[in-house]
């Protein structure tokens, strides 16, 4: 049974039909009657191509995320979908990977499906030139465009953000208030978000009288064994570290296994933060010292924040979630 | 520019633009002429929904999984969207949470969406009971329903397996081999593919001659920190065991920490194994030996098959896949 067959039973044309169940004031009565009786008699639902066609919704938003294996985005995944879910939106997912090109041709996938709005998980979404974030400007122009913890300047582009720059700051100062003093920044990609932590590290460090050097920032490997590699290499070449501030909870467990590879004692020999205070700062013994940077209200304020741009109401362009240092075993000598 | 503002420019009814996108017969050659210019001219790229409307497609595959956030469903969707995209597929993602009445609720919200196909991940989909799983039968007469490492005997329905019955009990009998003798069974919830791994451990014990009770199965809390405190509970109430097998990795990274946190030697006095070989096995120290049940293959399978069966090829209605045991540092005492 589709809009045909209604058509066909009430004796009018589908235009018709479609004028009907989109409540168009241009038919009469009579026939506006006939229609829904034969929906009616039919036990017609709806199809939701020939709603999507009258209203040009389909009540439907894209989601876009480099990885959903991650534990920070799988979680996004869960309470962006079921805050949509509670909206009566539907999700289409798109698991982009790192690659630019990629991620342009989901988005582009997702504009011809006509989603009344994407959601971007993370900065990674935030490439470094105008010229490579051309393509969501772009995007912008057709539907809103939301980032989840990150944020570009322009019409119709709206971010919620976690205070990461604070964050960090009052985690590391905390830190180096129990003694540390020779503080390392660990961080796995050139992010927004991974710019506005190391902002924070360098800002905490030069509070404390300790200053900077771009040698207390080390780039990690992908995952904890690279990043307990790492350290081990770094402290070959460059010395002891006493505080590990990891950009998220997977290096920051990479540090530990450092420690405990090399009889580095945790916290008494070396302190280390987390961020995210995803499951995996339970997962490690100690358990981790992390920053909680408050997902499931960054998720929930995302999706007040879309419902909001359909109502057409006036919202500011971002939004900003303090974050909160979740106190472990690894901290506190 | 929608379907009627092409209707509209050619003077025809949006009924009659549809019959030329959906190449019917019923309209003469000028006119099918007037609409094609008219598309042509505004540069129309045919409305997704109107497509939808006539091929009662939108290609789009709607898949369930209870939770986003756990690595295995996490990596699985992964797999499934980069498998579905490269078949010109997008996904529908809908993450149900346990409760079955959400897993009904969500299931017709797809169908009423007119999903392709549906794919369920994990073996906790199928109920115990024919009544529980009623809603997913119905669901196949619609569409085809496909269980990523589960299976429903019924029309239209199909699964690709992990082979959990072998895989554990080779893992376990390995272990027995290197002088456990006292071995527990670790899992998380009564689900169908919990009782193929528990099936397997039965058998592996008794093939090495000790006498099954059901007091070596051990129903842990939901995440590696509940897993610890019950193995601490269990050592009080029922003594010793030398050898966990747990369900999933981050059980088997529960009783890490449960011998850590106790003092237990890894492995001399008690070996851990995990299942599903996910990034969780690297994270803990020692790292994990642990199951690989080689989801991206399971994953390909999925939809391969699915591709088969919209060819309308003859499949067999369960695929295997067998599993593979990763030596790493917490066995082989």
């Amino acid at each position: 049974m589709n809009i045909y067959d209604i058509a066909k039973k009430a004796g009018v044309s589908i235009a018709t039909v479609s004028r009907v169940l989109n409540n168009s004031a241009r038919v009469s009565e009579a026939t506006r009657q006939r229609v829904l009786e034969a929906v009616e008699e039919e036990d017609y639902k709806p199809n939701v191509f020939a709603r999507g066609l009258m209203l040009n919704t389909m009540k439907t938003v894209g989601l876009m995320c480099q990885d959903a294996s991650d534990p920070y985005m799988g979680a996004a995944i869960n309470y962006l979908e079921a805050g949509l879910r509670g909206r009566d939106y539907e999700m289409l997912l798109c698991c982009t990977g790192p690659d630019p090109e990629d991620k342009q041709r989901r988005l582009s996938q997702l504009l011809a499906r006509k989603v009344d709005a994407v959601i971007l998980i993370g900065s990674s979404f935030v490439e470094k030139t105008e010229e490579e974030n051309r393509y969501l400007y772009q995007a912008a122009q057709q539907v809103p465009i939301l980032f989840l913890n990150g944020i570009l300047n322009g019409e119709n582009i709206y971010g919620c953000m976690s205070d990461d720059y604070k964050a960090v700051k009052h985690a590391v100062s905390y830190a180096l208030g129990t003694g540390c003093r020779s503080p390392l920044f660990l961080y796995r990609a050139d992010t927004m978000s991974a710019g506005r932590k190391k902002a924070g590290f360098i800002s905490a460090i030069e509070d404390a009288g300790i200053p900077f050097s771009e040698r207390m920032c080390c780039l990690s490997g992908r995952n904890a064994r690279e990043a307990a590699e790492c350290l081990k290499a770094l402290r070959q070449n460059h010395g002891v570290f006493d505080l590990v501030m990891a950009a998220d909870d997977e290096l920051a467990v990479g540090a530990v296994k450092y420690a405990l590879e090399t009889g580095i004692r945790i916290p008494e020999d070396i302190s280390i933060i987390g961020y995210n205070n995803s499951y995996l700062a339970q997962c490690c013994t100690p358990e981790l010292t992390s920053v909680d940077n408050h997902l499931r209200d960054m998720c929930g304020s995302v999706v007040d924040m879309l419902m909001k741009i359909f109502e057409k109401e006036e919202i500011p362009h971002t939004t900003v979630i303090p974050g909160e240092l979740i106190m472990r075993g690894t901290t506190g000598r």
